[in-house]
């Protein structure tokens, strides 16, 4: 019998910091693009196991934020990973859509050059569209 | 004339945390593996900045951390990136040889299988070879 996603075991290796919380990287799974960075607490790892689509915690409004809720973009889990000290986890995802709330595909759309940020990445769906009143 | 890399305006764009640190994803450049996760405090974004090689800060030394400087595993810098709201950058690098202190290519090697984490990358060089007395 295959044992629950919930497994303590599983828990047990991720150094949750002094709020109960870790950083997530969630990464394209097939082009491996970096998408975004979020946090999960205990139950947010648990539900995205179970579901397969990603869960986070919003530390702005202090509670569970299955994202794409509100914007449908919704990121189906492929693989869930943990580093070699455990404070930081890394999701395989698939990304429907955009995964950045300014319409861009990935958040890190701003490279340095010549001594300040230039931005890399048009906006695919306009905040309105992802937000507004349809 | 190009401004100096260390330029004020990239600075006040990074959200440096409570401790001056903001976290770093390196991704290899060319095959978008995610190697390793750090951080940086304002004098490790200006050295990675002006000599084009990884330094990162050390939260158990408390020092700045030129990653390779011990075990010859050296980051170059392709691009630096810095996501919507300031608070994670990611570092386009270039890896010689491994990025983790395990000996493992990246330091994301174990999965999320069956409720427990299942280790799915070996070790390519051992600590001995990378810390030990040569």
């Amino acid at each position: 019998m295959t044992p629950p996603v919930t497994a303590p075991a599983l828990f047990d290796e991720i150094a949750f910091d002094a709020a109960g919380l870790v950083p997530v990287i969630a990464q394209q799974y097939d082009t491996n693009e970096i998408l975004m960075v979020a946090w999960m607490n205990r139950d947010a790892v648990a539900e995205t196991l179970a579901t397969g689509r990603v869960c986070y915690w919003s530390r702005s409004r202090q509670a569970l934020w299955r994202k794409g809720e509100t914007s449908g973009q919704v990121q189906r889990l492929i693989e869930l990973r943990l580093d070699c000290d455990g404070d930081t986890m890394l999701a395989l995802v698939d990304q429907t859509g955009v995964a950045c709330h300014t319409g861009r595909r990935s958040c890190f759309f701003r490279a340095a050059r010549d001594g300040d940020w230039h931005v890399i990445a048009e906006v695919e769906k306009s905040p309105d569209e992802l937000y507004g009143e349809h």
